[in-house]
């Protein structure tokens, strides 16, 4: 199990499955749950203390609002956090992205776009891939398919 | 010991120490003292789960940037937990603010301004006043007071 | 009564009565009514100069664009005020925020997110709760069911 | 007396004096006050519900962040009131803005930009002329100056 | 005629016919016509340089964006202008606040809130108002009648 | 002649005199002086309306805070308008950005970044450029030395 | 051909091929297609590094978001560049301004309005009419019409 | 040679440098240069395709304003890349954050807070710790002794 994919709560799910679906495409494993700093934070606290014993190598944690679920599990575990700053009604999601980037000195926090789960995936893929060839490759046929989309989308105009 | 005043670092301590001073001039008991979200989350925990048995009513909680200190405390306990966003040299704490008000359904923070950690003690103190008459009546003077000082500057010019 | 709902509009009526369903929940007396800073500002006075003497222990307020009624009240009482910005139109509700938060030394509001009125009332018990363990036990109670919530999805995931 | 100026704290006198410097120039007499919404409430409701009575024509109010002053002499008088933004550490003004420009239907506040007591005082007399001839004609001597200003200016470039 | 209603584009008629209908209601004249800043130019001279003669006392000028029409004619002009920034899609009305409300020293527009072009015609009736008790009564009437809709709606609750 | 340059107020030199620097060092004829929208009116309608026939190319004009000048500009004459936001002290030249950039459809700006008097400068030479294949090869000589201090620099560290 | 228009993405089609039409209407030739700067970074230097060969006079590059694609044609090439930022879901379009507008000094970009294709055109026409008087009478005649219709729609109001 | 340091202008290396500091008190090896998007973007491509072949297995960016660095070096490799906002005067880094983290689908950048250079250095280090157990340990080290910076702080209040 290499990546972790949690969430602060199931209406996170429509966003951050998206990290799962691209985490599929590229052939690397993961695992999904939702753990909430703010009503399960014992919760937190095991999860982010046992990441990197259960083989964990990368952490995705996406929530929304005052979103403190990536800062403190960054704040747990030594391995890479990627937070994901969920879109929010009222503020646009700049309350998320802001409560994830602006981490001080001492804990980072791998910020994302707003909404962008599926950034999460290729970034932690790309964490994994330092180590695994194979990895890095679908990385590099991703990014040429990505490549030949445009350049037939561009063909038909 | 009624109110534990925290913040999480000692940079912020010129800012936090307007709350101390305001609990001194009002008469109400606290503690002050550092417990950092991200560098000591295990302080945090413990801080948050034995305050309501160690009698703090309760808490003021001050931290900047991505300020998770004091939703995560209010996440642990069920007294009332006060954030104070000190402001940041980026986003002027604009990025502290979101990261204690925008708090999800279930977990709130009671926010008061920017580096408003004078109000922090009022509002402490208001809390602590609705069970002690005394300390309501050294709110009521204080309001006095801050009132006299207004007229007594109308008069003058 | 203990804690007394008041809002600017009934328009506010659909953010602001989870407020008073929170507080029906956790088993807590409150009164709900109508006063406007800006069409009512007699009712505003009296409202706010009575509260404590009819036995009120917290205001609620809540109010939304250039959001002046929490203020105002706090400025006419020594009882805690919690101040919910209502969401607008062209600005989210930020002109709200602001509007609440940013009081001047010496008369706080506690204030919570955008539409966070059910926070509000959580807040509201949480303050009663300091003289009332009842009230602390419900809220234990209710911060349980939070998590059991979240345990329960997280297994279903 | 044609004008009342009024500021939240003596601390906008430096912006505010602005306004009662160019009612000198344009002969439109004023006078200038302390009013604090937060600090003097009582004192809010007597100035702005006597207002009227004293003869004052305009009432311009400076007041910063939760700037409630403008807005809630407007809510308790007919004659119209200006409202100066004053510029806040934190947030730039913006707070001020807000609490000053976004005023419910029914209630307007006359708003000018942040720290713009200056154009406040103008605004005032251009009010006031609508009904003297003379101030009118102080203001477009006024206005020929300042155009005169610029082409000199741009003479000498 | 009293008062001038212009607007930018047809398409701000549906938020500026607000500003007529409360001037009918409070029983002052005004004149509605469409002159753009920025298409018309020329119009807008003219419109803003032949008002004072006219007979125009107050001019109210909606637009949205870069909302240059409100300051603009208040450059061609002594007789107060109230601006209306209009909301616009993507930035919400913010950039039609910030170029109607940051003027510079010399040249002030009485800017409402978003949308507020009701606020614009009560305004601008206030200050028809300072001449003209009867208007002024009309005011007081409509005051009256927003406090006795509210206090109706607070006994219904 | 072919570029002219015009600001606000002379206040707005210190930015704007870096348009003037590039166009000397580009070999770019240039006018400057000072046309204020709000304070010299009939002096923007015949610069702007006279600049064709006058044989210029290409206008760049600097404003701040309800920056009118630019827009105002391009709304008088069909040769194209270069957008310079001047910083403010209070928004930090927001207001500035959105009072230029936002123009209507029909009448364009070509805004630089917030006190980008440089890039004005620059992109008028490109303008220029498209028929004067001389002031093409100083842009490349001048974008080829930018690369070298970059390479340089690189360099040394 | 004369002018480039390009964008990110074929979702961005429905806002760039405003562009195109209104360069049909003014009679000025031009290519559209698509050049993602993230996608397709190679068709990118490509594009941008022989467009001044290919005859291309003006650039026209929309994109939203992190967006890149103006700044990086401009950094690629002499001619002048104009840059449309998107619309985005989440800040509404905000983010896509910042990206485009704020260049380094040596490198503008020509920014137009959150979606402001329409203007994109017109400004590109603009650009090409400093050597082409029959352009000139185009946009001169655009402008007119644009006129005529604010007439119209005045008259029947 | 594991991780790559690189900034937009020599302007950005006090800030820089930081991530430089902390990678070597964690004993990771790196190299740092300067590559501008802006200015050099043949050497951004040169540098960004050639990084895996190189042995790099992170790089880090910092720029600020329209900062195109981090990404499009990322559109150009599959290794991750960290985005270091730097502060801007005019936006206060919001334009540096905004042009780094909003990245478009396919294309993430891991983006830390305004001028987190060193938070970029411990999440380089933090990636290559996934392989590498000996800089784990420095990591769980450096975490230990943050912590331990804190305790004594507190020990001291």
């Amino acid at each position: 199990m290499k990546i972790g994919i949690i969430m602060g709560s199931d209406s996170d799910l429509p966003v951050m499955k998206e990290a799962a679906q691209i985490l599929n495409e590229l052939q690397v494993d993961y695992e999904m749950t939702i753990v909430s700093a703010h009503r399960t934070p014992d919760r937190l606290y095991e999860y982010a203390k046992s990441a990197h014993k259960r083989g964990i190598k990368v952490i995705i944690a996406g929530a929304g609002g005052a979103a403190h679920l990536p800062g403190m599990v960054a704040s747990l575990t030594c391995i890479p956090v990627i937070g994901v700053p969920v879109k929010t009604e009222s503020l646009g999601g700049l309350d998320s992205l802001y409560s994830i980037v602006q981490m001080p000195p001492g804990v980072p926090v791998a910020t994302v776009s707003i909404n962008g789960a599926k950034n999460a995936g290729i970034l932690a893929a790309q964490i994994i891939a330092i180590q695994d060839e194979k990895i890095y490759k679908n990385l590099e046929n991703y990014k040429k398919e990505l490549e030949n989309m445009v350049l037939e989308k561009a063909m038909k105009m």
